[in-house]
């Protein structure tokens, strides 16, 4: 089924660290970003022998996979990474600024078939109006959603 | 391999949710399951810039695929969705009802082979019967076990 | 108020774990049981710096409070360590023993002013019935609790 | 320190539950809610021998603190119960009523000191208004915010 | 892609646990490990009716999925098992001593296409150091990778 | 007890948020670090209606309990707060600076009575050194570590 969404194929590359510090691990998730991962998550689990590690899972695109998997095999202690294929739906993305009183902020759209259904404030955009104006981000996040107008 | 157990193929749909506020999740889970879903639920994951998010996964069968998707779609913020096929194996279910001093309690047995290896009082049974008795629940679940002859 | 409760007063030690290896983590937890800890568990929390971090917590009575401390500062990588006492309300425990067709197993019972509201089979007692006899040990737990008469 | 915040005292009961089954810690925590405490909430945690267990945490104010103890010996496994008593700061609530395109929806308030500092969209309102209009709760929760004039 | 890596085709076998005891559940990860699962872990989940569950996840090859599926049926209360076949992306293994001032530890290599990429304090081998000389692990640990050379 | 260790008393600021984008809630542990908070971690717990939310918990000293705790009602969504003094176990800390073949780094060192009994490479100046030369983040620390004489 593809029912009307953009599709693709893309790589999930998981590995499960049981022997690395999380200062580490926390520093991996930026070089990965940095290397071209469309999105990098840890995820808690509990191994052997008492063991509170952490699940790595990293998404890329085919021409990133190897690059990527060299990368976690030289900045972890992994000895070995799960390779798979998943296919994804997705929206149609579109940018398109509003003005707030706090200035101007990016939305980041989602369309299916034409019609807007996913409608998100630009984080970075509204960090930066945040840093700007001195205002809470949540405000800053609620004036951009008021002030679209699809 | 199947083993002698019953199989078949599901859908699994995820998606990362990392700005949809837990409330909002929460009540997703609902409407997933009362759209035909197999199963639902969440996994704490940690994505960039130290967000603590949630990770959305759905079991459905083919025919409930393309509604569930579009309903993540309307009721969370996910820009895009994972989607793969795997296999299944199953035991043999089997409902059969016991009487206790709580009254009757429906139990859910699992079979291979014609071979019963689970036996599970059933949770709305018990909570029906706890309500109605005032009785603590894990008494309910153990008259229910201890009523059982194969 | 302790209403007919035993009560006593417990440490809790807890310290937040960011740069400790998971199996360096894992061997703290027997040595701090090893070493007269009450209970000890891990708790997966999210630091600075997307860190996927492990917070690890101690009770202990008084007179292991400074033993424990010490170990913990050796053996993990702790710079602080936060203390409280915490006051807990306890059931009175009495163990007793039933034959089941899996051998006898022990009964671990906790009372309130001598009303028995806790019945739980002992672990240990459970897996070496499960491991001489090849049984599955949700099949001697069940046993166990069925075989009790109060 | 008050800071301008209301303060009030409230005991917090925590236990670690390593031999209940989630289906009967799930029901507990409505039981306990039912009952008078001010908020239940689930950590997942790891014990000894591997145990991916949980520890239950329990809000409530003097008066339900042993009706609570009680209903949580009974209910779960528990065979001890930690108490503290903890400071809280909290925000005057006010609610207010406004009108959206999905009907009228409540909102809650927060006030320090007379100034609105916190506006959040009640729940099951808004859930009544997804219910009843059919429409996404995202988009119930937008123009409920939108609507709002201080 | 291989990019130099050895690759295998390995079996991983799900589960999601939402009646079933942590302490069987813990019970039940030393059967798999001893039943010759390569790998197997927990993750907290969050399921249906507030139940805070597990997901079990074993990897295993070929002639182990069908022994490892019935133990998780026999041990847990699984009715369902989800099934996928993963490829593996790994480093060669090799074992090296390297003698410390604690004694002879053993390090695992991990190499790709020759080169060491990987280096590892084996586990045991550094508790059974540690128990030998009361030393704490991390220093165990420190020495064996202080005294390797290439 | 001390037990020859310094020692201070904090001020832990807990919150339960179920209600607030990860987005919004990653942000904030940057603006209280940042505000003068000791530390600032998230645990993923669980609440009511099948929320999957985050505990905020946030170490503070006596003089930036107030400012912090105006800045959590600010940027999240609490309506409440727990507040308590807690006691904290401390080494005494020194940096030193070891030459290495990846340039100058940091060691952070932890002392009890005198005596080191911790030593962490710093890790800002870790990966300073793996950005200006290249090499693993994990190559730098054990070279640091290495190079250390006490």
């Amino acid at each position: 089924m593809s029912g009307g969404y953009d599709t693709d194929l893309v790589t999930r590359l998981e590995t499960n660290l049981d022997d690395l510090s999380p200062e580490l691990t926390g520093a991996v998730m930026e070089k990965l970003l940095a290397a071209g991962a469309l999105d990098v998550w840890f995820t808690p689990i509990q191994m052997k022998k008492n063991r509170p590690a952490v699940q790595l899972s990293v998404l890329c695109d085919e021409a990133h996979t190897e690059p990527l998997a060299d990368l976690i095999f030289t900045e972890t202690s992994a000895f070995g990474l799960r390779m798979e294929k998943i296919a994804r739906l997705k929206l149609e993305r579109r940018f398109q600024t509003v003005a707030t009183e706090f200035g101007e902020i990016t939305l980041k759209l989602g369309l299916r078939q034409g019609r807007i259904i996913q409608i998100a404030p630009e984080f970075e955009s509204c960090r930066a109006a945040s840093t700007r104006t001195g205002q809470p981000l949540k405000s800053i996040y609620q004036a951009a959603l008021t002030a679209f107008r699809p």
